[in-house]
């Protein structure tokens, strides 16, 4: 059985080895520099992101997350930006994915933004599938402009 | 001559002008929902998103404008998202666009982000052109998940 709650402080140790996981998931095993005390400090200070996980009852772990926070359009005004929504391979296939992105979803709605953004590879074809599945928008359209400090 | 200068009061008008200017050069003149006001208060009183502006000294006229907000990646943390860099037709092709640009990224420096990083339409060849030449890295590899509400 699966909990689903809003994460708090101490998620972050297992939220950033999800992060990781994904990384390596997503061919970019080094990208993370990111910290857990890091995370803990921008989700429960600084409340500049939010993040929902799934916890496993039994044994307390938690084996998905979704991470998101509020970006902004010059044409909608204030956006919800999902950054990440990840699940551990042992849990997939038992639809925590879908639950968490309603979750956001609901987070959208509550906030009244007019639009809630992200971002999928373009040769992960289970997450478009899921995407596809949920009704969204998907555009190849855009190219990604990025400058590293 | 042109001044540069971060957004004031009163300027939230002619930059939804501009905004509207640049929808339209992106081939989504209908895609504005956002208002002057609304501007007003996010750039001004909220403080979520920030601009600078480039005027004409002698007509006090606003022909440009870059805009943007602090984002966050699971990856590297607290990152800033460049959402516009537009410059009005009759002033392109002197630099504008480049002196906003830079100075969005003095803004990046100044506050220790990771990474800045926009997007740009996979058909605007001069802009694409712009941040090679600023060494910018550009990616195909990720779709735009989008959801309205």
């Amino acid at each position: 059985m699966i909990i689903y709650r809003d994460a708090r402080p101490g998620d972050e140790h297992r939220i950033h080895q999800l992060i990781v996981e994904l990384a390596v998931f997503e061919r970019e095993p080094l990208a993370v520099s990111n910290t857990a005390s890091a995370l803990n400090l921008h989700l429960f200070v600084e409340k500049i992101c939010f993040a929902i996980v799934a916890e496993e009852k039994e044994t307390n772990l938690i084996i998905g997350f979704s991470l998101y926070y509020f970006s902004y359009s010059t044409w909608k005004g204030i956006c919800l930006y999902l950054e990440d929504i990840y699940v551990c391979e042992s849990h997939r296939k038992l639809g925590v994915g879908q639950v968490l992105f309603d979750k956001v979803i609901v987070e959208a709605r509550k906030n009244k933004v007019a639009r809630m953004d992200w971002q999928v590879l373009n040769w992960n074809q289970s997450a478009i599938n899921f995407y596809v599945k949920n009704n969204a928008d998907l555009s190849d359209e855009w190219l990604n402009g990025r400058y590293f400090f």
